[in-house]
């Protein structure tokens, strides 16, 4: 295993009930480049003839997915475990976001897991007591109800934005057309407007040139858009076809 | 509706398939507080008897769902349309993530809407058409599939998590004009341009359209500005003054 992979969290599911949910796990995961799954006595043995058409393509991460008889097993190897969960549990431990985990688990040596509780009840007492910190979702106080694929992808989304290695792909924004082509743009409007009374009255002229002006400065049109307004203009300066 | 209402995003679901999605959909917005969904021609019509169970309680968000005929219609009164999509449309628009889009939508006045595509195809054309920028999340490019509930929680928690920053709207900035005022404007164009050829040959006339409205969209020009326009058309379609 590589570095950059040694640097990603561990997503441990303990005690998963339906394979379901550990397929749409999968997936939020390999949304963002986790890969490494861990499981905790699932409910219904492994595999999970369910799990499959739920990951949606995720396979791989399903395949590599490694069984353990106990929570403590399942992160024996690791420097940081996190226990992904809403509720007080007594444990005096800290709390943090899934934003400031995630800069954590980054920046520090060592490998990471993330526990995430059984969909029904959550993770046990037993479970959160091997984390060193709580991991929680600031969510809404009166709706609190995360399922697990929507709280892995939180984490998922989240180490993946601290990691800043995904930017989306800019499509080529062109420049602004120079301020000449604009110019010409707005003397042609103007030309056309002149003989249609629009800058009448006379003492008005000024300032409803100068309107005219901003509104077609504000976008910031590109050299084809200009070009296209004068192609639209031209049009309309023509006599209708017959 | 009171301010705070007013700064949350509408998500939109545009044509969505399954009834069990849009459920899921509601729980994710109401996880972070998002409490508006707008439904265009959802696929099996509404009330969908499948949406409340996958809702797990966020039964209030599905009960004030509106549904819509167009996607036109159901953002006609948002100042900030963006559309949710990983695909390359060869539209030159604004490409942004979930994080900065939030960060615009609590920072800037006038309402704002997400579009999602149905499940299987994504947004079509038309309905990127409508946005100003393309919403986009940085995900593994080698496994690109979001569903749409995760699509729509990432959102509403990158909403959530700025939500703190949001600043008092500039007053002097005025929120770019309803997208029906928008709409109106480009309709005033078009049928100007119409009888003058512009929209020949016919087969590319769609794309011809599609570019003008491009064009048209991008200023984010606010109500007075749109009137301007208004009137600079109106002009130009008089007779010479004699």
């Amino acid at each position: 295993m590589n570095e950059a992979e040694e640097r990603k969290p561990i997503i441990v599911l303990v005690r998963p009930q339906l394979g379901e949910n550990i397929g749409k796990a999968a997936r939020a995961m390999l949304n963002f480049g986790l890969v490494e799954m861990r499981l905790v006595e699932p409910r219904d043995g492994w595999p999970n003839p369910s799990a499959g058409p739920a990951a949606a393509g995720a396979d791989s991460v399903l395949e590599q997915a490694q069984v353990f008889a106990s929570t403590a097993a399942a992160v024996a190897d690791c420097a940081h475990v996190y226990a992904s969960t809403v509720r007080k549990r007594g444990v005096t431990k800290p709390v943090v976001t899934p934003e400031q985990a995630s800069r954590e688990i980054v920046s520090k040596p060592g490998r990471s897991a993330i526990l995430f509780g059984p969909e029904r009840s959550g993770l046990e007492t037993e479970d959160v007591a091997l984390a060193r910190a709580i991991l929680t979702v600031p969510i809404n106080p009166d709706f609190g109800s995360l399922n697990l694929a929507q709280a892995v992808i939180l984490c998922a989304y989240e180490w993946s934005r601290n990691q800043s290695l995904a930017q989306p792909p800019q499509e080529e924004l062109l420049a602004p057309a120079p301020q000449a082509d604009l110019d010409a743009l707005v003397a042609h409007l103007e030309r056309m407007l002149e003989p249609k009374g629009y800058f009448l009255p006379e003492h008005r002229a000024e300032v409803t040139r100068r309107t005219l002006r901003g509104v077609l400065t504000k976008p910031a049109w590109n050299h084809l858009e200009v070009r296209t307004l004068r192609g639209v203009l031209s049009h309309l300066d023509r006599a209708p076809r017959p």
